[in-house]
C-alpha cells in the first residue's frame, strides 16, 4: 500500500475522534443531564443522543472504511462483506431504538412527533439508511445478482452511502442545537455555560470524524486490491519468500 | 460526453432546487417575517438566510460543477479558472456580509456573539473558504507554482472545496433549526404553524441541492478532458467536417 504510515495515523485518528466522540456524549447525558433509563422521561430521551454517536456515526463510519484496513486484504472478500454488513446492522438497529427512545419521551410528555427539520432529515436517513442496506444484501451480499448489475450500482452505492452518513452528522448537529436551547434555561444557551462549550466541542468532533472518514474513504490509492491483485500479489511473495 | 442527457437533466434539476430554495428563503423573510433593511433590527438579521443560501449554498454549488459544462470544454482552462474563482469570490463576499448582517443585529440587541455551534462551525467554515480561495490564487491561478505541487495539491483542493460546501449546507440547517426556535411563539415550532412546514421544506431542498452538486462534481467521467485530449478531439472533428 501506497503511504502505509499516512493512512495508519489517520485511521488511528479517526478511532479517537470517534472514540471520545462516544465518551463526550455519555459525559454529557451522566454529568449533565439525568443519565439514562427507558422510563419514558429525559433519560429515556438521553439515549437518543449516545446511540445515535454510537451507531449511526462511530460504528457507520467504521463500517464505511473497513475495506481499506490493508490488514484485512488477505481475508476473503466474502467475510470483509459480511464485516461491512454486520457494522452496519448494528448502527441502524442503533439509530431504530435512538427514534423509538424520542418518540416515547414525546408521547409521554405530549409533545407531538415530527415537526422539526432535524427529525424530517434525520428520519429520511434512517429510511434511506435502511434502503441502502437492504439493497447492499439482496445485490452484493447474495451471490444471486449478476455481475453487470454490480458494477452498475456499485458507484451509487458508494455515493449514496457516503451522502447518508454526512446527512447523519448534519442531523446529529442540529439535533445537538435543538437539545441545547430546549433544555438550558437558566443559565441559556446564549450565556455559554460550560455543557454548552462542552456540547458545542462534541459537535465540532463529530465533523472532524466525519471528515476523516471522507477523506478515508475517497482515495481512490487506499482502496483494497481487487481480487485479480491481491492473488498476483501473494504468490510473488510467496515465491520471493 | 458520456450519457450527456443525463448529465444535463441532473443539471436543470440542481438550477432549479438551488433557484427555487433562493426564491423559498426570500418568501420566508418577506412573506413569514419583517422583510430586508440594513437598520440593526430583525430586517437585517434576515440578510443572513438570503445571502448565505443564495451565495454561500447556490452560488458556491455552481462554482464547484462550472468545469463540467461540456459546452465550456472549448473555452480555454484559464478562463474556467477565473470563472470557477470568480464565483467562489462572490459567495465569500455574500458569506462575510450575512455574517456582519448578525453581528450588527446581536450588538444592536445585546445578544451574545458566537455562542452556539451553528456559529463556530460556520466561522470554522468561512474561514477554511477563505483558505481554499486563498490557495487556490496562489497555486492554480497564478502562474508560479511548479506542475508536481498542483498535481500534489489538486487532490486536496477537491476534498476541502467538498467537505467546506458539505458543511455550510449543514450549518444552514442548523441555523434554520435556531431560527425557527426562537422566533416562532405563538404558535410555537412543535405546533407546526405554516412557517415551520415551509421553512422545513426549504432545509429539505438545501439538502436535495447539496447532494445533486456532490453527484455531479464526483463523477469522474463527467470531468473536462486534459488539455491534450481535448486539441485531439478538436482536431478530428475539424479533420471530419
Amino acid at each position: 500500500m501506497e503511504d502505509y504510515g499516512r493512512f495508519l495515523a489517520l485511521l488511528v485518528s479517526a478511532l479517537l475522534v470517534g472514540f471520545v466522540s462516544v465518551i463526550f456524549s455519555l459525559v454529557w447525558v451522566f454529568h449533565y443531564r439525568e443519565g439514562l433509563s427507558w422510563d419514558g422521561g429525559p433519560r429515556e430521551f438521553n439515549w437518543h443522543p449516545v446511540l445515535v454517536i454510537t451507531g449511526f456515526v462511530f460504528i457507520q463510519g467504521i463500517a464505511i472504511i473497513v475495506y481499506r484496513l490493508p490488514w484485512t486484504w488477505k481475508c476473503s472478500k466474502l467475510l470483509m462483506k459480511f464485516i461491512h454488513a454486520g457494522l452496519n446492522t448494528i448502527a441502524m438497529i442503533l439509530a431504530i431504538v435512538s427514534m423509538v427512545a424520542v418518540f416515547e419521551f414525546h408521547n409521554a410528555r405530549n409533545i407531538p412527533n415530527m415537526y422539526s427539520l432535524h427529525s424530517w432529515i434525520g428520519l429520511t436517513a434512517v429510511i434511506f439508511y435502511s434502503f441502502q442496506l437492504f439493497l447492499g444484501f439482496a445485490v452484493f451480499l447474495l451471490p444471486f445478482a449478476p455481475v453487470p448489475l454490480r458494477a452498475a450500482l456499485m458507484p451509487i452505492h458508494i455515493y449514496s452511502g457516503l451522502t447518508v452518513f454526512a446527512t447523519v452528522i448534519a442531523t446529529a448537529l442540529m439535533g445537538i442545537t435543538e437539545k441545547l436551547i430546549f433544555s438550558l434555561k437558566n443559565p441559556a444557551y446564549s450565556a455559554s455555560p460550560p455543557e454548552a462549550t462542552f456540547v458545542n466541542c462534541l459537535g465540532l468532533l463529530l465533523v472532524i470524524f466525519g471528515a476523516l472518514i471522507l477523506w478515508m474513504a475517497s482515495r481512490s490509492h487506499w482502496k483494497r486490491p481487487p481480487e485479480e491483485n491481491r492473488r498476483l500479489l501473494a504468490a510473488s511473495q510467496k515465491k520471493g519468500a
